[in-house]
C-alpha cells in the first residue's frame, strides 16, 4: 500500500468557538492509501487541546506510510495495534489511516461499510446541528439560521450560559436541545446550571469538568435531573468501565480513540457498560463524517454536523434527510466521493 | 436463507466427568442454513446445566429458521439482535445460527472468517487438553494418554482434588497446568486449596464458586497467589465490567453468548476491563471448536479440545501443531468440511 498525506483546508461558514478555543478555517490531512488500483480515503482533524499540529499529523503520517509497505488492508488488526502503540499521540493520524483501511476494504469487496459491518443503514438517528459560543444576537442568528435542524447542540462555557440558553429556547420551543460545555464548567457551576438547564428541557450535557474527575462527574450526575454525556474523559475503550456510575453516555469520535476499528469497540464496551453512545466530529469534511456515519445505525445519538458547518467541502459521502436524519451512502466502502 | 437442524451425536473416547455432570455421549444438533447455492455450517450443545434440551433446542431452530426467511447473511446485526432477543434461553441455537451466517458470508466473500475479521491467524494461541474427573488411577492414565499436549487443564470440584493435582504434576513436571473447578468450590474451599495448587505450579484457577458471587470471587482473589478466571460468571458482555476486581481472565464460549459476535464483543469488553482471555468450548465437533478458533487470534488462552474428546468427528477444520498450537483454516468462511 502507498499513502500520501496532504493538507486539507476547511474554511468555517461562521468563526466556531468553544469553551476554550475559537477557529476561522480548519486545517485538516487528507489521506489517500493506494492499493492494487483502489484508493481508500481518509483523513485528520488535529487536535490542538492535545497538542497536535497540522505538520505533527502529517510527519506522523508519513512514518506511518512507510509501515504500511508491502501490507494488505486486510490486515486491519496488527496494522492499527502497531500504530496505536506507535504512535500514541497521534490518534487523529492513527484514524486517517483506518479509515482509508476501511474504504479499501470496502471497495475491494464492491460492499459499503455498513454491510461489512452487518448493520442496517435504515436505523441511523437524526445528527444534531451545533451553535457555537457568541454573543445572545449572534446566537440568536445562528438558531435562525438552523431552522432546518429539529436538534440543537449548544456549546456552552462562558459566563452568560444560560442567558444563551434562555435565548434559544424562547427561539426554538420545541427543538431537542443538548448542551455541551466541553470542560468548561466546575462542580458548582454545574449543579446550578442543570437546575435551570432542566427547566429548560434539555436532553443532556455533556463533559461540564475536565477529564480526569469521574468521581467528581458521579457528584454531579447524583445532584441533578438531567443525564451527563463523557466526551473528553471518553477517549479510548479503556476510559469507559471506570465511567460506570458517574455518567449515563459517552461521546464517541474517531479522531480521540483512532479510528473506526477503535470506535467498534468503545460501542461495544459502552453498550456492556450500559451507556448511551453519541457519535460526535470536529469541523471535518464528509470523509471523516462518513465514516463516523457507518456507526451510526448502532448508536442513540449522533451529532455529525462537521461538514455542515463548513462553507466548501470537497468531498460527498452521507447526506441527511428533511428531520435531519443521516443517509448513509449506498456506494462501496465509506462512499464518498470528490466533487 | 433457508435452516435446517439435525441431530448430531458425539459419542466421547471416554466418559467424561466434571463437578457436576457426567457424559458418554454428548447429543449436539447441525445446522445447515442454504442461500444462493451456498451452505453455512453451524452447531449448538445444549447446555444440560441452564435447563436446555437437544429436543428445546432442535425446535428453537425450527422456529429460528422461519425468521431467516427472505433475509440476507449481511443483515447480521438486526438478525441477531431479533434471535437473542426471542430465544433468550437458547444462547446456543442462537450461536449455531450466527456461525452459519457467518459461515455463509466468507463462503460468499470466498475468504476465511479470520481474514473478514482483519486477523493475523499466525497470532493464535496453543490450547490445552483437558482431564475430566476421575479416579487418581484413570487420571493417571488419561495424562499418559495426553503426553502430546503440553498445556492440560485439570477438571476438580471432589474430595480428592488436590491428590489429582499431586498426581497430575508427578507425571507433568514440565507442563503448564490449569484447573477449572466448575463451580463447585466453597471459598474456604478454594483459598485453602490454592495454598498447594501454588504450590505446584498451577497457572489459574477457573470459576471456583457458582456464579452470581463476585464480591466472593474479589476475597477469593485477594487472598490467594494464583489468578481466577470467570466461565459460569461471565457469560455475556454485560457481565464482564461487575468482574473488575474480582477475577483476572473470562472464559468465553459461543454456546453461553450467543455466538462468534457476542464473543467479538465480549473481547473487546474484556480488554476494556483489563482480563485476559480464554475461548473455551462444550464437547463440540469440529463445526463449533473451529468457529471459536477464529477468535484464537485476539486471546491469551485456548482451551479448544472439544473435537479431541470425541471418538468420531464428522467434520474438519481447524488442527494443532506439534505444541497444540491452533492452525486456522485457510477455506472460505468457517473452513470447515465434512469428512
Amino acid at each position: 500500500m502507498r499513502l500520501t498525506a496532504t493538507p486539507l483546508d476547511l474554511p468555517l461558514r461562521h468563526r466556531f468557538t468553544i469553551a476554550r478555543h475559537s477557529v476561522a478555517t480548519q486545517e485538516n490531512v487528507l489521506v489517500r492509501v493506494r492499493w492494487r488500483g483502489l484508493e481508500g480515503l481518509g483523513e485528520a482533524a488535529p487536535m490542538s487541546f492535545y497538542g497536535q499540529t497540522r505538520r505533527g499529523c502529517q510527519r506522523a503520517l508519513e512514518r506511518m506510510g512507510r509501515r504500511l509497505q508491502g501490507r494488505d488492508p486486510f490486515e486491519l488488526e496488527d496494522i492499527l495495534a502497531d500504530l496505536r502503540r506507535r504512535f500514541p499521540r497521534e490518534p487523529s493520524a492513527v484514524a486517517a489511516v483506518d479509515m482509508a483501511l476501511h474504504d479499501l476494504i470496502g471497495k475491494k469487496l464492491r460492499m459499503p461499510l455498513w454491510r461489512y459491518w452487518g448493520l442496517d443503514p435504515e436505523r441511523a438517528p437524526q445528527t444534531s446541528f451545533t451553535i457555537g459560543i457568541d454573543t445572545i444576537e449572534k446566537v440568536a442568528d445562528k438558531v435562525r439560521e438552523a431552522e432546518r435542524y429539529p436538534v440543537l447542540k449548544i456549546k456552552l462555557g462562558v459566563a452568560h450560559d444560560l442567558e444563551i440558553m434562555r435565548e434559544v429556547r424562547r427561539l426554538a420551543p420545541k427543538k431537542r436541545l443538548r448542551v455541551d460545555a466541553n470542560c468548561g464548567w466546575s462542580v458548582k457551576d454545574a449543579i446550578a446550571k442543570a437546575k435551570v438547564l432542566e427547566k429548560l428541557g434539555v436532553e443532556f450535557i455533556e463533559q461540564p469538568l475536565p477529564a480526569g474527575h469521574n468521581a467528581d462527574l458521579k457528584r454531579i450526575s447524583q445532584a441533578i435531573g438531567i443525564p451527563l454525556m463523557a466526551d473528553e474523559s471518553s477517549l479510548t475503550p479503556e476510559d469507559l468501565p471506570g465511567l460506570v456510575g458517574c455518567v449515563a453516555a459517552i461521546n464517541i469520535k474517531l479522531v480521540k480513540c483512532g479510528g473506526l476499528r477503535e470506535a467498534m469497540k468503545m460501542v461495544q464496551v459502552a453498550r456492556a457498560c450500559g451507556f448511551k453512545i453519541m457519535v460526535g466530529c470536529m469541523i471535518e469534511s464528509s470523509v471523516l463524517i462518513t465514516a463516523a456515519a457507518h456507526l451510526a445505525p448502532l448508536i442513540d445519538y449522533a451529532d455529525l454536523d462537521g461538514n455542515l458547518l463548513i462553507s466548501k467541502d470537497p468531498f460527498r459521502g452521507v447526506r441527511i434527510d428533511r428531520q435531519a436524519r443521516l443517509l448513509l451512502p449506498r456506494d462501496p466502502g465509506l462512499g464518498v466521493v470528490e466533487r
